[in-house]
């Protein structure tokens, strides 16, 4: 095996449970390994630190799977995979949801590696060069644990081509009647298509937050902005809403909304098909308001550059979903911009707030779902932030 | 109606939402207005901030009640109070629990008044002088909304002294039979006894993480420190745990943590009334070990200063607390220090964990529940952190 080797004092971040290297913390970037060779990694004065994958093409030069000599052999990933699985297996009985993240990268010990399971059927992400080499025989492991009908990788990411990996799609396993799953989640059903969904084909990690909202929904009028498959407002109806009004401009999602929304039985909701700021500033207009008001945008930001604008983005979305609030009401509000702390997006809501004239309790907290775990040593594990307030006039 | 005159540019932060006012801050302190008077506070150019409680003795000067002049009168009393009502309404439906924190001070726009309710019973609290003083008033609102059965006042906190008020508890309302009363929570119930109970009696914060560790309890066995009325102990039992382990130092919590498991019919329990960390260090080297720990200690620091050695102290507590945890089970662990943050008390659990030679996944992080808001504007009103990992062996 190739060895790396580290700059002085650069295997400090390691020692304390962090999982990467960045090529300019490495004594040179050795250009006669391959990108996804596993290798080793010393200190700067040799000793080991662990076995894992290296890429001299991206800013992550290596991504640690083992602080030992192990190799990523079939029965590291089996290890891997049945440690992840007990977890979800304890948190999510099968009569209670079908469809959780089983392998969610890093926190689970499988740097760039995300594995989705959807009652029968398993979608893979990889994100590093390594992982899409072990593919095969992380594949092989998924078949013998869950014996699944459908395998699909979805290595469609723009994140690859910082690791020079194409962007594809293919299903491995399986026919084109398995793209569509039907999933069920604590009452709910969802339709789920693997080759077409977005990311992995549904949004696993808003799970608990969506049956959070439950509490607030209760013969309540409720806006549920960026509704997406409708998730949210599904919970809503479920838990007894008076009216739901799903808000997104795409007509494939509503489409997808308005059929989850048939299937399981529920019929108090109504459509917008339009963007959500413009959306949000018409019904101020109309008067309207609403006892829960939930906004779930896409990420505002992609770098840490746009973090200021992305911060003005919430200020601005919550102001204007704040003024639909009727006094004792509710707002639920996330963000899964990655590069904005938990601390500045609910200063953020704050700011909205003050502008649209309401007194916020913050009444809850929530991050990712536990088949999304977070390494406290890797910040970067850590993305979705969900807070509900009860909201009165000032 | 006196006036008080802030230093300049000191409005600003209760511009933003906080509602105190710390002596230094005031142009003077004048010596002529008595403790607990209801005062007027502009900026120091002259205009309006609000009105509020003034304290010439504490360290908070000033309390702000509204911000305008309106005078906390029986119908303000009663429009907070039934504002405050109608979120713990919404959240707790009377069927799922019976006991709930009614006014949590600032969060509920009541400086220095926590009233709670433990089913047809109240016990308040008052902080300050100018609460003190219209505790007659507020006793005739709840009995006009409640036609509650008892009121008791446990005014015994220490942070009463600040305020130069005197520590008592008095039954307003009721007789010795009403001291016992039986609350409901989720399909457990407690015996509270609201005048010999630590603080109203019961700790009603911990209701919704108590509850959450329901799922890790299943067929687990589980030690639960600091269990004092046994209440997560009693939710392991009640979905399921193999057995529970209940440690406290005091005799009297757990004679209460047993007869509440007698009551709700709950036997799969051992006791030991011993220190925590003896106990701990104990059955470490009795090589015990088990699926769930639950670690919910008191307080470990009462000021700013001695936070560094509270730190230290959930520390060694995580550490001896997760060398227990067998592999791929959970830890809970809790902080209710006031003045450790939520980033520096999850820091001290990784430190543990380090020093135990564990991997930690956090799978979920909880603060106070909705009966206890949070004022994003005032940090002050947000004490509690709870956090579940998923912990294997490193």
């Amino acid at each position: 095996m190739h060895a790396l080797y580290l700059k002085p004092k650069e295997h400090r971040r390691l020692l304390g449970g962090h999982l990467w290297v960045f090529s300019n913390e490495l004594k040179e970037v050795p250009r006669d390994i391959a990108a996804g060779e596993t290798v080793q990694l010393f200190t700067n004065d040799g000793r080991l630190l662990g076995t894992g994958f290296f890429n001299p093409h991206s800013l992550i030069a290596f991504r640690l799977l083992t602080r030992d000599e192990t190799q990523p052999d079939r029965e590291f990933f089996r290890n891997k995979i049945r440690e992840a699985l007990k977890l979800r297996e304890k948190i999510y009985p099968e009569s209670e949801t079908n469809a959780w993240r089983l392998v969610h990268g890093e926190s689970d010990g499988l740097p760039g590696l995300v594995i989705d399971r959807f009652d029968k059927a398993f979608v893979l992400q990889s994100f590093s060069a390594g992982m899409e080499n072990h593919l095969p025989i992380i594949t092989e492991v998924l078949r013998e644990l869950f014996d699944p009908k459908a395998i699909v990788l979805r290595n469609e990411s723009p994140l690859r081509e910082l690791e020079g990996l194409p962007l594809y799609k293919e299903m491995l396993l399986g026919d084109e009647n398995d793209a569509w799953q039907v999933i069920n989640d604590d009452g709910i059903s969802y339709r789920v298509n693997i080759l077409e969904g977005q990311k992995t084909g549904f949004f696993l990690d808003q799970r608990e937050n969506r049956r959070h909202i439950r509490k607030y929904a209760a013969d309540a009028d409720v806006l549920d902005v960026y509704t997406n498959d409708g998730g949210f407002a599904l919970n809503a109806m479920h838990a007894g809403a008076r009216s739901t009004t799903m808000v997104d401009i795409s007509q494939d999602a509503l489409q997808r909304a308005e059929q989850n929304a048939r299937m399981n039985g529920l019929e108090k909701f109504s459509i917008v098909a339009d963007d959500a700021f413009a959306t949000l500033g018409r019904l101020r207009q109309e008067n309207r308001s609403y006892d829960l008001v939930i906004l779930d945008p896409p990420s505002f930001t992609k770098s840490r550059k746009t973090v200021p604008t992305a911060l003005k983005a919430y200020t601005k979305l919550n102001r204007l979903g704040l003024q639909l609030v009727k006094n004792e009401g509710f707002l639920a509000t996330a963000s899964c911009s990655h590069h904005v702390s938990e601390e500045d997006f609910l200063a953020a809501v704050q700011l909205g707030a003050l502008h649209a004239g309401k007194h916020l309790r913050l009444i809850s907290r929530n991050a990712q779902p536990p088949d999304h775990p977070i390494l406290l040593s890797m910040p970067e594990t850590s993305y979705l932030k969900f807070a509900c307030f009860y909201v009165t006039n000032l």
